[in-house]
């Protein structure tokens, strides 16, 4: 397909938040031209179009970045809310884990892809278990997927690590897979020293949940004299960089070796706040320059995967923190939801709108009561930005959601009523 | 207009969040009946409808009720963000709004009641200036506003906000009027003694900013010696109750003014973590008896006006600063938002589902990613729930919100030329 989208107003991320009034064009999965409409004529003369969208003004912008994620777990979506986070996991998440299955991550799965394009998320990197319904889910969904190892002492082995780095980084254009453990207080040394060794065979970043709670971080140093960060990165895990999910108890020595190590945070605000975790240092992260990214969490904990709230409460959260309102600027937010979300997981052809880019678009609707008036355009989509205002999301030059209606290669009612089916089964059983 | 809606889950909120499948039927501006299809078909043989609407299992349940507002300051969204917050007032919002004319205000006031709409609003307690303006912008749109008083040392007088109440309170039945002043720090002695004795004159209720900054309560303390809360009190300002907006720095005394008095506590989070104020102590309130209701504040501070945000923000800010993840159990959220919210604004016909009732109701779109699957739909509105799940929005039994339609006796796009027009020429002026 070529789609030609005009009267557009292109915020690239291409180094800053500049509006660009003009034009984008696709071929194929790629973006061929993004510019002025000046230059746009001289680029596409003759060009015959399979679509021509006027975006009446409209932004055109890079899909956000969900960076951390599980994607299966919608069908726990309210099933246990305002509940103590131990009795919560423990009691109500562990037991109905235990039950799924490949059919049940399929479909919960595709029905969370559903909502991360009705968000303007154009990818996400999801750690779950059963990888295999997981890649199909995103393939034939269209959408693009990065997939985080997830093993722990309850499951997997790094063989099966290994097996699935290799299968998953050669499957389809849409996925890739990360190296990762669940965490350091759920996973063995053992594992974590083949882990690695994986790392050094690879020459690969690692990624995993990282000081999300104070018991955590209490723990590892009860068990290794050293908090996470410091004790996984002395026995070699970070050497090709990688990740931690959460980092929201970070000593200086552990954002230390996050600067050096060149590690990624991934902030999940919604979740920290909704489970009482905690807030993360994200204004101390920014002004140290770690890289920086944002993530839903999972369904069960969140409820909604939505970049918008989360984008809100990752500045929001710093100026009540701190207390400081000039905190943490809106537009470093959205940096962090579109740039860093991509590099954070690998992606470094979806990151920005430039030529030769995958067309992981979205369309933001400036033509709705809560974009109005038009003050300042970028940071009032951290501000004031929801799902209302996605009116298209394409990833790699399809259009997977356009005007509240999807086009995923299913029906959405097919997929609420296998997502039901699922959750009320496990019930019963 | 006879509407009947069949096929819904309503949720009446009299007394609970407890799910009726059923029908609802307006008559008029009232709701007639709303209950089981088998009660239903007893009551409706033989009706004539003008509209009947298969709400297809959507929920439909009583609409938001904003409780703090400042409509008309659309004009200043997104203006400035990102500011310490006496150099945001200051330097930005105090030298615009001493520009504002009446038709600023109506056209801008009318942008923020479609947004209202888009957020499932049917009620603002609005406190802002040129309440005529205000006033024209709600009936026009058959959006139902309650007034407040908002004098203080730069602007009004007693006498005028005397007239204003008799005035808005026999103006339409849309509309209503509390008596209120801006707040403490900004209306001197005087003012707030005739105040209080006007209130005794009608035996009316007074609203006011309460503590919504640490600094705001110090300097009251150095001041009269005693807290906003305490000194408004002994000067017999509540003596027929009223309630404050934000109350954000409450001491023990405070609290059981307010519980003694009646007084709503109207709780604004979005607002308060963006302009770093602080965190209400809502979990105290509501585990004493107090009131609760929530408001988005002005969209100068928000900058959405959005009850899905603050819902979200009532229960989360508590959990994470208590900490406990099991503080405030979101279907008392759900009771805040609707319920709490039309009572601390007076209105005791638009509360709740029943008939005799003002049939201001709102649907939700279940039908949506976000709300599936159906684990609990109650907390899931409030945790996962978006302005994208909002179907429909009656007020008095007009349908002014439908589908992403508008139905508001004028057209988005001249609502949104004159608000950009309008701030356009205060930057210029």
């Amino acid at each position: 397909m070529k789609i030609r989208i005009y009267n557009a107003r292109i915020i690239t991320m291409a180094g800053g938040v500049d509006i660009i009034e003009g034009e984008l064009h696709t071929d194929g999965d790629k973006i061929s031209f993004a510019g002025s409409s000046s230059d746009a004529k001289k680029v596409c003369e003759g060009t015959i179009w399979d679509r021509e969208i006027d975006a009446c003004g409209n932004v055109i912008m890079p899909g956000f970045k969900d960076a951390h994620t599980h994607s299966a777990m919608t069908f726990l979506r309210s099933y246990a809310d305002d509940l103590p986070l131990q009795e919560w996991l423990n009691n109500r998440v562990f037991p109905m884990e235990a039950k799924l299955t490949q059919d049940d991550v399929y479909w919960c799965s595709r029905l969370a892809i559903m909502e991360y394009l009705t968000s303007g998320i154009t990818a996400n990197f999801d750690m779950y278990m059963k990888n295999e319904a997981n890649a199909k889910a995103s393939v034939e969904s269209g959408f693009r997927t990065v997939l985080c190892g997830s093993i722990n002492d309850f499951g997997g082995t790094v063989k099966e690590i290994e097996d699935e780095y290799n299968r998953f980084n050669n499957y389809d254009k849409l996925l890739s897979y990360q190296l990762g453990f669940h965490a350091e207080y759920t996973t063995n040394r053992d594992i974590l020293e083949e882990m690695a060794a994986l790392a050094e065979k690879y020459k690969a970043p690692v990624y995993t949940h990282n000081s999300e709670t104070k018991l955590e971080v209490e723990g590892c140093i009860e068990r290794y004299g050293k908090t996470p960060t410091a004790f996984l990165d002395s026995i070699g895990m970070f050497n090709y960089g990688g990740g931690g999910f959460h980092c929201v108890y970070m000593t200086d020595e552990d954002l230390d070796i996050c600067k050096s190590k060149k590690l990624w945070v991934v902030t999940n605000p919604a979740s920290n706040v909704k489970l009482a975790s905690g807030i993360a240092p994200i204004k101390k992260m920014l002004d140290m320059g770690i890289g920086l990214a944002i993530g839903t969490d999972g369904p069960a904990s969140n409820n909604c995967l939505d970049m918008f709230r989360e984008m809100f409460l990752t500045t929001a959260l710093q100026k009540v923190s701190i207390p400081d309102a000039s905190a943490v600027d809106a537009n470093d937010v959205l940096h962090m939801a579109t740039v860093g979300g991509a590099l954070s997981m690998g992606l470094t052809d979806c990151d920005t709108i430039e030529a030769g880019k995958y067309a992981d678009i979205i369309m933001i609707d400036l033509k709705q009561p809560n974009m109005q008036p038009l003050n300042n355009i970028t940071k009032n989509i951290v501000y004031s930005g929801s799902k209302q205002n996605v009116k298209m999301t394409m990833v790699a030059g399809n259009i997977l959601y356009e005007d509240g209606k999807f086009n995923i290669g299913a029906e959405p009612e097919e997929i609420y009523a296998k997502a039901n089916e699922s959750i009320e089964r496990m019930k019963a059983e």
